[in-house]
Formats: structure tokens, C-alpha cells, sequence
């Protein structure tokens, strides 16, 4: 029997690194399995395929398994699911069709992934409740809030909200109106997109003061104004209590319904006939009538496996990993969104259940155990989004994170514009940058604007990989062309800035 | 009498060192000598302003010259032009309305600038010929091709061409129905959009076999395919031989007009009348008619001032300066156009010629004579550029430059996407990497794309900044979502494969 790499979970972790091996190391056996039908998807679609931009769930696929298997030689196992791993005999234990057998590794991979978090408050396994992380989630929202027949949703349309009002009609044939989104984070946002482009009266309810905390609140401020013009509900500051079913919307008794069987979450199992529908959350501030809730509280690492198999968790409650992805275990690796990752500017361990991270790691994970240690990397927090008619990007540290991490954060906020002054189209910018005063190292930034902010965050990411201070930043080399941005470009500008602030 | 800073040259270099040495030193007299009409405008806006999408010349200019008089207190003069430097008396003669004075100075700044080259054949002084650099070419030659009256033309259409069967309808006032740019570099790309813009049969005649060169073959075969597409005619590998007038095309002699005596080039004069006009351009490969030409055959540095003054000029032909823009006289700093600069990947002095190199050097200058001394900054030869619906972006060094600066170096070009690839509107993208193989280092990339290429160049330029090595490159911690890019961005899949070619 060939040298055996088992991998656990067929997402972005576990098919970069299952890819990466068998392509390094052809002779090897590779064998990859997936609890669910979908590998080596884009669940960061989700919230497009909700709108109505992606027709089919099918399309958020990256490769058809039929490829995995043919083409590049991976025994790829759907609806087998690892159930328990013993890393001192190196197996695992997989449970298939209602039967259990177990599998030799030489190597492990665990990318078992990450789920999402619920509020801590009753009521939310009510028919209608959603927090959507994998493809069955976000097709079983999409059908529960449209009820649609697929092939009426146009495919690609131009622009996404250009057939609002046939959306809208279709949208009579379900008993969804008004949808509350738990959660200003990232998926929150963009799901309230999708809502508002469905038509649908959309309330988004977030216990702190800003819409998207990691940009900061002077960025957070511009998109809350940009959500509000879009016709979204902010209730900023406000704590979801619990969510109110049908039967004690009509009843009024007060009594929150115990009784649901079918929480549509991760599972995306549509729930049992008869069980309880949300129509309400109950907050601080009081109650907001719903017929759809759509949780983005956070993700949670995937670690039960890891867990039972006596595999250490790291302080974060993700499995802890040394440089090359490698668990306490030394034949037992850990990649994806179940694993920790190393924030390079604090050198402390993090949660940072990211795409690009994930991919990263499974695959210098494929290529450590096909014989080259490869380092997974580490990262400095870029995260970008579209908010609406939004670009917003961040990275590094907020002036917060960086005062907890033993810096002396200095900051500024600039604004200024994306193209020419004189050239056709140009909007504004708003850039915030935070700086240490002892070293002058640029330590972050973040910014909004209707037009190049997600790509321009990529050279501070850049800058604070090589821990550049602020003033060769501002030194920088970048292009210059009226179509695409002012002589100085908002980066530069918010250098200068900052350099006049550490002065 | 004070300290006084003067300033020869009112543009981006000048202007820039002016103001900041009077913001950070008030109490200091400064000066600045301009000969022309215009300060601090927006030379790189030219060619919107003759597509039609800038109305007004006047919007090209960034700040008014009453403002930088009354609210910033600078002594701005116009059309005083500083005709000798005498470095040990430390005083400059200046000329205007006919008289000459002396001003003495304690500290200079030569910002002269450049001046546009013209092809090394004869016809170039024939009506019709333009080479454009400063607001007065650009002018005179939007109304030598089109006549318009100013009012007509729509300020800042939504789209470039939505005006063009009204452009072309006015158009048929002026005799130009066809037009040639001589030199397919940034400005004659950017000028050729405008007169397809503008209705006009473009012919765009080069010596080299690629448009664009310093953006490399790869890329630069990309933007001729779209170059024809868009409806230019390329003539690639073609040298202009000379430029015929309408006395000789009518006479049919072949001799070569001589008595031309309105350059309609840098000075922006309308010829006087009854000089000749061109009718067609003399090639290798043919005679290509035209009713006007615009030359880009490069900018060569104003340095006759300099030069009289008995200042070192470099190798380049550029104005040698130090770290700080001096001059081999320490009183006598030089920036913009008309200096050196130093590209931090070879070391050596090189020529140019762009605007942020100009303000940053200015803004350098002006901070140093404030008591702070600042250094002016190198390039790494970064530039983007749009070409009709293309972005083009390229930093650092080419395979050839790479080689002529004793590096080894190793390329590969990738073809990816700009978002996910299930995400609407994606296109192609085109990246070309380069790498020192003994180091590792990332040496230069260019790419051309339909959108996202002229932000993604800085993340590059960042890294070539911090001389990080592929490998380094490739754990960048770029940000990802659908709508901008795929997960592993352009520039991480490029390092990606070049990391491939080094091993």
C-alpha cells in the first residue's frame, strides 16, 4: 500500500491540499472525505446567488468532483464522513451509507471547516431562521424567501436589482415581506444586498454602535449612511432578545415555542410540516415583525474531531498549528477555518476564517507533505467587501486591536478622491490610517468608496507584510493615470497625512 | 530681505515645492518664475480634454492661480521667464513684457520640466503637426482638429463616444478627416482613443514591433489586438521617413517643404497663414495620408537654463541630482521632469518623466529648504495607463532591463480572471512576471485587463519597494471577495506560477 494522505472536509482547505499533493507527489494516494455533496465551493457567493445574480447553486462549484476524480486521481469520498480519528494506530473512522470501516493515514489533513454561530437567544430554531456557511444553506434560504422555479431567475443579469419588480411579483407567490439580518458583519451586509435587491423590507439589527466593526467606525459610518440610502433598517445598538414564532404572534401568549424540529441551518434541511414559523424578533428596543431571519454572528471552528482525537486547541478554540500547518500531532495537520492562523503584525494566533488563508494553507499543507515543508503563512487581516454600491477594504490593525497588541496607535482619516479631478466620474474616498508612534510602522488601514478601494488595499497589505513605516509609504512608487486616481493616490495622500500626525 | 526660495518653472515639480515651503516655513518669500499662462494643471489630462469629455481647458488645472497667491501667499509670476542662473552670485535674470531684472535667491529650484521630442524627420514643422505637453499644444491642437466652439461640446458626457455623431457632424467644419499619431507609447495610445472618439480614421505609426514597449510583448500584443478592435490602424515596425505638405502632395514634386514657419508643437501657435499643412506621412512601409499628426516619440528634459548655468547634468541628459534634488550646486535643487531620478531596483539615474516622481521630488525640495531635509524618493517605474477599455499597468523591470542590470532573469505570463468566476461582468486579465532566478526577488510585472489592473500594479510596486522575493509574494494576504477578483488574485497567482519556473 502506497504512502497514504487522508484529508477530512472537501472545501477550500482540503481540495487545495488534496490538488497540491497529488500533483507534487502523482504516486501518492490521495483520498479525500466530504460529509456533504458539494466540494470546492465558493460560499462567498452565497449572497449573490440569493440576489438573483447566480442562477444556479450549481455554478459556486470551483471544480466538478468528476474532474477531482478522473482527471487529477483523487479519491474523492461524498457523504463519507470522518466520524473519529486515533493518531497513535493512524486511522480514522468513516461512517458512509449507514456503515463504519476505517482507513489508514500516513498523514492526516484536517479542514473540517467552520460553521456558523447563532444568537444566544431562544427561538432560533424557528421555520425561517437562517445562518448560511455552506451551499445547502444557501439554497435552502433562497428557496424558502423566493420560492422560485430556478429557471425564472435570469442568469447574470446586468444589473442586479434591473428586475426588481418580476422579482417582486414572484415574490407574492411566499408569505415573506420583511426580512431581519442578525449581524452587520460581512455576510450580513451582503446578504441585506440580496434582500433589497428581492424587494423585500429589510431590517439589519447589530448589538454594537457600527456596521462592520473591523473597518473601523469612521469607514462603518460611511457604509451605514450608504446601507440607510439604499433602503436598508439599521438598529445599531441593539441586542436581539428572542425570535417570536407564528403560533405566539397569533396566540399573543408570550410562550416561546419549544416544539421546532427543523432548524434550517447549516444542515439546510427544510423543516418538517407543522413546526413553528419566525414572524418576529424581540429586541431591546423593541419588536421587529419578519418573516425570514438571516443570522451572521460569527463562525465557529469545526474542531469535535480534533477534539476527540485529543488534538490541542489553541487559546482561540481553533485547532493550534505550528508554521507549517502541522497540529501537535506531527502526522496530523490542520488548515482552513477549523485551524488557527498567525496575524503577522502581533505574531498572535487568530481566528481568520477566510477563503485565500484557507486555500493557502491546504495547499502548502499538499506541498509539505508531498516533501516540501512549506510554510502556510501567516496573515495581516485584509478582508474586502461590496456593500451595495460600496467597495470596502481593511487591513492590518485598528487603532483598538493595535493598543492591545502593546503599540502606541496614532490615526487619521482623510478624504479624497478616486480619479482626476477634471476626469468624468470621479467620487469620493475615505481612508483611514493608523500608525505606531515609537517606529513610524504603518500598522493599518481602512476605506470606503464607491470605486477602487479593494484593489488599493492590496499594496498597504503589502506594506505591512514588509512592515513599512509610514513614511516609505508614503514614498511609494505607484501609477499614476487620470482615469484611475488623483496624482496622489488616497493611499499616498492618507500617508502624508499620517506622517504630518507623527511628527 | 528674507530668505528667499525661487522657484523657475510653475508646474507639478514647482508648484508642489512652493507650496510646501511655504506651508511648513510661512515667514519665507518664495517665488515662483513661470513663462507660460499655466501653473500647477494637469498635463496627463490632455488627451480627455481632446476626446471631449473635459470641456474646458481650464479644468485641468488643480489650483487657481489667485489662490496660490492670495490664500497661500506665494509670489506667483506668469510669463516672467527665468533666462540665466548665476550660481555664485546666487541670482537669477528674468524676462518679461520685454524688460530683463535680477532676483537673488538663497535657495533654487530648477523645475523646467520637459519638452515633447519630435520625429527625427523632415515635415516636422508643417500646420497640422502637433507634439503635446503643456495646456497651450493640447488647446491648439483640439481646435486645429475640431473647430469647435467650446460651448458645444457637452462637459463630462457619461460615456467618451455618446456624443459622436454630434462630434463628427461638427467635425465636417475642419478639413481633418484622418489622423496619424507618430509613436505608440502612453500619450499617443491615450491621444488615438480620443480621435476615434472623435470620429476621426486613425492611423498609429511605430518604429518598434510593439505598442507600448515598456509594458512588454506579452501584454503589449493584448493591447494591439484591442487597439484594432477599437478601430486603429496599427502600423508596427514602421519608421517614419518624412512628412509631406499639401503644396507638395497637390504638386506631386517630392520636394519637401522648408518655408513652414508656425511649429504648431510646444508653443501651441497657430501657424501663420499660408504655411503649408501636413497632407501625409512618408513611411518605410508606404505613404499613410492625414490631415493631422500627433508625434509621442518621447519628453526630453528642459535643461538649456541648467546648462548655461555651468549645473552638472547625468548621463541621462537629465539634470544630476543627489538624494535630496541638489544639484551639483548645493543652492540649486532640480525636480520634475527635468532631473534625474534614481530606480531603486538597479541604482542607476534614469529619465521619468511622470507626475507623482514631480510632485513627491517637489514636495521634497520644498520640505528640505524648510530646514527638513527630505529626500525626494526613487521609482521603481511603475505606470498605468487606460487604452480605450483596457487598464494597462506595469512596474519595475522588463526581462530585457533585467538583464542589462546584471540580474538572471526567469518569466512567465498567466491568464486569469478579474472576480470569481461565477461572479457577472468577469474578463480576462493578463499578467507577465519577471524574477531574478539567483535571488528569488521579484523584479517587474505588467498586466492588462478590462478592469483592476491599474490598482493591482501598486501591491507589486509595494513589493518591489521591499525587495520580497516570489515566494514572499505569493503569502501575501490579499483581500477576496466575489466581485473583485477570483481567490487567488492575479498577482498571487502569477507569483504562484513564477514560483513554479524558479524552482
Amino acid at each position: 500500500m502506497s504512502d497514504r494522505f487522508l484529508v477530512v472536509g472537501g472545501d477550500a482547505a482540503g481540495m487545495s491540499a488534496a490538488g497540491k499533493a497529488k500533483r507534487d507527489d502523482p504516486d501518492r494516494e490521495v483520498v479525500v472525505f466530504e460529509r456533504g455533496d458539494w466540494v470546492s465551493y465558493g460560499a462567498c457567493g452565497i449572497p449573490y446567488y440569493v440576489k438573483g445574480e447566480i442562477a444556479d447553486i450549481e455554478e459556486l462549484q470551483v471544480v466538478e468532483p468528476r474532474k477531482l476524480v478522473e482527471e487529477r486521481g483523487i479519491d474523492l469520498r461524498r457523504r463519507h464522513e470522518v466520524v473519529a480519528v486515533d493518531p497513535d494506530a493512524r486511522t480514522v473512522t468513516v461512517e458512509a451509507d449507514g456503515e463504519r470501516y476505517e482507513e489508514p493515514y500516513d498523514d492526516l489533513l484536517l479542514a473540517t471547516g467552520g460553521r456558523a454561530a447563532l444568537p444566544d437567544a431562544p427561538g432560533t430554531d424557528l421555520e425561517g431562521v437562517f445562518a448560511v456557511r455552506n451551499l445547502e444553506a444557501g439554497r435552502a434560504l433562497r428557496s424558502y424567501v423566493v420560492r422560485e422555479d430556478d429557471a425564472e431567475v435570469p442568469a447574470h443579469p446586468d444589473a442586479g436589482s434591473g428586475d426588481g419588480e418580476r422579482l417582486r411579483s414572484h415574490l407574492r407567490e411566499t408569505d415573506v415581506e420583511r426580512v431581519v439580518v442578525i449581524g452587520a458583519n460581512k455576510i450580513g451586509v451582503e446578504m441585506a444586498e440580496a434582500f433589497v435587491a428581492r424587494g423585500f423590507d429589510v431590517h439589519v439589527v447589530e448589538a454594537g454602535p457600527h456596521v462592520l466593526p473591523v473597518f473601523g467606525p469612521d469607514v462603518a459610518d460611511v457604509v451605514a449612511d450608504h446601507l440607510r440610502d439604499s433602503g436598508v433598517r439599521l438598529h445599531l445598538g441593539t441586542s436581539v432578545e428572542r425570535l417570536v414564532g407564528e403560533a405566539e404572534a397569533e396566540e399573543g401568549t408570550g410562550r416561546a415555542t419549544e416544539e421546532g424540529t427543523g432548524r434550517a441551518t447549516e444542515e439546510g434541511a427544510r423543516p418538517a410540516e407543522g413546526t413553528d414559523r419566525v414572524r418576529a424578533i424581540e429586541t431591546d428596543a423593541g419588536r421587529i415583525e419578519a418573516e425570514a431571519v438571516l443570522c451572521d454572528v460569527g463562525v465557529e471552528p469545526e474542531t469535535d474531531l480534533a477534539e476527540s482525537a485529543g488534538i490541542d486547541l489553541g487559546e482561540t478554540g481553533a485547532i493550534r498549528t505550528d508554521e507549517f500547518g502541522r497540529t501537535g500531532d506531527d502526522r496530523v495537520y490542520a488548515a482552513g477555518d477549523c485551524a488557527e492562523k498567525r496575524h503577522l503584525l502581533t505574531g498572535e494566533a487568530v481566528r481568520w476564517p477566510y477563503a485565500l488563508a484557507a486555500n493557502r494553507a491546504g495547499r502548502a499543507v499538499g506541498r509539505t507533505v508531498a516533501g516540501r515543508p512549506t510554510p502556510v503563512g501567516g496573515i495581516v487581516g485584509t478582508g474586502v467587501m461590496k456593500a451595495f454600491d460600496r467597495e470596502v477594504a481593511r487591513t492590518g490593525l485598528d487603532d483598538e486591536q493595535a493598543r492591545a497588541a502593546g503599540f502606541d496607535p496614532v490615526s487619521t482619516t482623510v478624504t479624497t478622491i478616486t480619479r482626476a479631478h477634471y476626469y468624468p466620474g470621479w467620487s469620493r474616498i475615505v481612508v483611514h490610517a493608523t500608525a505606531d508612534a515609537d517606529s513610524g510602522r504603518l500598522l493599518g488601514t481602512s476605506m470606503v468608496g464607491a470605486e477602487g478601494a479593494a484593489h488599493r488595499i492590496n499594496a498597504v497589505a503589502t506594506a505591512l507584510h514588509a512592515g513599512l513605516t509610514v513614511e516609505e509609504v508614503g514614498r511609494l512608487d505607484f501609477g499614476y493615470a487620470p482615469p484611475f486616481g488623483p496624482v496622489w493616490d488616497p493611499v499616498l495622500l492618507a500617508a502624508k497625512a499620517l506622517g504630518d500626525e507623527l511628527e
